[in-house]
């Protein structure tokens, strides 16, 4: 008998049919003799809908409120399972993130998880039942609902099956796997067969949207074994393991994040203490930043330049106008013009040439690269907006990523 | 410097627009210098809603996840009212039943209140600000969100008007107060000054549909000064409280309920134990039965004939047919084509004439009784369905209660 946790994202319970599709599935999977936890995103464009409703009332409405607004949509999603699977006559039980015991921060909006009292979960497996979570959730001390952030359903499956030691934690979603490239930009793109933890970090955090890079932290961590596959067949999918299966292939996958902006802190003073004194500003605001360039100094002057996500150009700007003095800055300069276009693969350092194809790509593409950032296992250009997609399918065309197997 | 609880119902909130009006008025009480408590109801027809989509997955679904499903309404409404309130500049939060400490039985669906651990709210009300509950909805012992039924949110207002010692319990809803008879049914009925807790609770049990009788009752427990007012306008309307103001009329309302069936025990033995088999069994299977009319014996079996909310039906007849040899009857009759009309006023035991003049407006207008029931302040009788309406017309006629002043 395994324990399984299987997270079902919005798209896969978006209605009533899809709900007892998925319900077959989990009975399916419980029928085998399996401990089975369940958790859910909310249904569809639920919290879409919900966010225009509080815009419609009050365009900065405060992120406490938010959460007990989006927080209903997972509550709606996990009842209607347990109605769906009791429907085919297997036990079941829904409880909320307060329920199954997740203590959070009180970052409202983007609360991070401290703790799991997994006891309430415990005891209704051990009685047989499957346990429908609500995802995205949890409550802070003060009993207060908090939400995980966009993708936080991912996070709260990944946790659940730390805390419970789960033999496999599975991720279903509307795609078959982890590709090489969005399939949708590349029609060429392959599925990857596995990845390793930190692999697929880079992949989630630069964009690829099929996990939340949290999620693969934790899983990372924790050393859960994940499975990313499809909801709509029963195909194996990928799986993001500590160690993925030596395949001769360095570059796993080219991604892309249109959902970032590019903010500049315009002639700062050429002295320790400045990058310090403007990165903790937005640490103290909880604004992440992502990749960091700085100027080489001209005269006795530099530019720091970073990239944030769009949704917090707003905040980021008002933030730094309003401490120019304080960080000794001209002024400050943005744009959301901008896409980050990346490569990832282990063992990129050792490589040198893989930068160079990348960046000859882009040239061959006629794309200018308006910033760079390296790591161990990526490569990210920012370049223009809507030159994003083509520069994926240029990258992913120079290295023949599409076939099954490469070695560079 | 007063506390008031203020109750508004879901068509009050039913849009964005709606909310932001019951807002102003919120904020115009706390502005005179009061604590205000506001409790709210899911918007419109959002509860419908939620129940379809439940019954489009499980006709018959678990009454624990329904509560867990239906719940979410209130969430929703309390969350968009904050924002709504801070936009306008005041200090307020929202919390749920379990924040507030509502602490319930375990009756999914229909919970009753055991204990109300106010602290929270009187620590948010401390500190100025505004505070927002849901309605409709507790937790129970093992932290289990429970609803308190239809009209639960009146529940949850007065309960908490009454924990906290409010001096006024503002019901607001989309009529001016209460009436003499529907106003929709009888053109000239007219609206009360006031009327007192009994009055007020048979008119509410008796379908008066403006206040949940448990909410009255509880009102009276604690005597807590309520007030049933239009959230549309400024009017006064109508106060509930110990003994109203003499106003010189006997009957204070006729009203009807539609939402009912007669479900008759047929040729049980006239032998002692009878009735209490029959309605311990309702009991225990917590069916609330509101009329009870036993027949003469014929011979050595007499019928027991009762009325029960509509939605009980199903399950009331199976459960008496499957005791039928335990009770010892030959069978069960029921039907849905029946409707309970009243009228209501404190001391017409003391004046038989009531009954007769009743009895004698249904008879001018054509119109069969088919059960009779009578306590110290009302008379029902059991009318055709499509009689109902007819029947209330005839009989606020008869009573010329459309006039400001009446004796009988």
């Amino acid at each position: 008998m395994a324990l399984i946790v299987q997270k079902y994202g919005g798209s896969s319970v978006a209605n009533a049919e899809r709900v007892m599709r998925v319900a077959e599935r989990i009975v399916e999977t419980y029928n085998k003799g399996n401990q089975v936890v369940v958790v859910l995103s909310a249904q569809g464009d639920t919290t879409d809908e919900l966010i225009d409703k509080a815009k419609e009332i009050n365009s900065n409405p405060s992120k406490r409120e938010m959460d007990m607004l989006l927080s209903t949509g997972e509550q709606i999603s996990i009842s209607l399972m347990a109605m769906a699977i009791a429907k085919l006559g297997c036990k079941c039980i829904s409880l909320l993130g307060q329920q199954v015991g997740i203590l959070t921060d009180s970052f409202h909006t983007h609360a991070r998880i401290e703790r799991i009292d997994g006891e309430r979960m415990r005891e209704e497996l051990n009685q047989g039942k499957i346990v429908i979570v609500a995802g995205f959730q949890g409550v802070n001390e003060k009993g207060d609902i908090t939400t995980l952030g966009r993708g936080g359903s991912d996070t709260t499956a990944v946790a659940l099956a730390a805390v419970l030691n789960a033999d496999l934690c599975e991720i279903y979603t509307d795609v078959d796997g982890i590709f090489t490239a969005d399939p949708r930009i590349v029609p060429g793109a392959r599925k990857l067969k596995d990845i390793s933890y930190d692999e697929m970090l880079e992949l989630a955090s630069l964009g690829a949207r099929v996990l939340h890079n949290r999620s693969v932290e934790l899983a990372k961590n924790y050393n859960v074994n994940m499975v990313v596959r499809s909801s709509l067949n029963n195909g194996n999918g990928t799986l993001v393991k500590e160690v993925a299966e030596v395949e001769k292939m360095l570059i796993k996958g080219v991604t892309y994040d249109k959902d970032i902006a590019r903010v500049s802190v315009m002639a700062v003073r050429d002295i320790p203490g400045v990058a310090f004194k403007i990165f903790k500003l937005l640490a103290d605001a909880d604004i992440n930043v992502d990749i960091i360039v700085q100027s080489i100094g001209r005269g006795d002057t530099k530019d720091i330049s970073f990239t944030i996500d769009r949704d917090q150009l707003t905040e980021t700007v008002d933030l730094i106008n309003k401490n120019l003095d304080y960080i000794g800055a001209s002024g400050v300069n943005f744009t959301h013009d901008v896409a980050k276009v990346s490569i990832v693969g282990a063992g990129m350092a050792n490589h040198p040439g893989v930068a160079a194809d990348m960046f000859g790509a882009l040239a061959d593409a006629d794309i200018n690269i308006h910033m760079i950032s390296t790591s161990d296992i990526k490569i990210s250009c920012l370049v223009r907006w809507d030159e994003a997609e083509k520069a994926v399918q240029a990258i992913h065309e120079r290295f023949g990523l599409g076939s099954p197997v490469q070695e560079i």
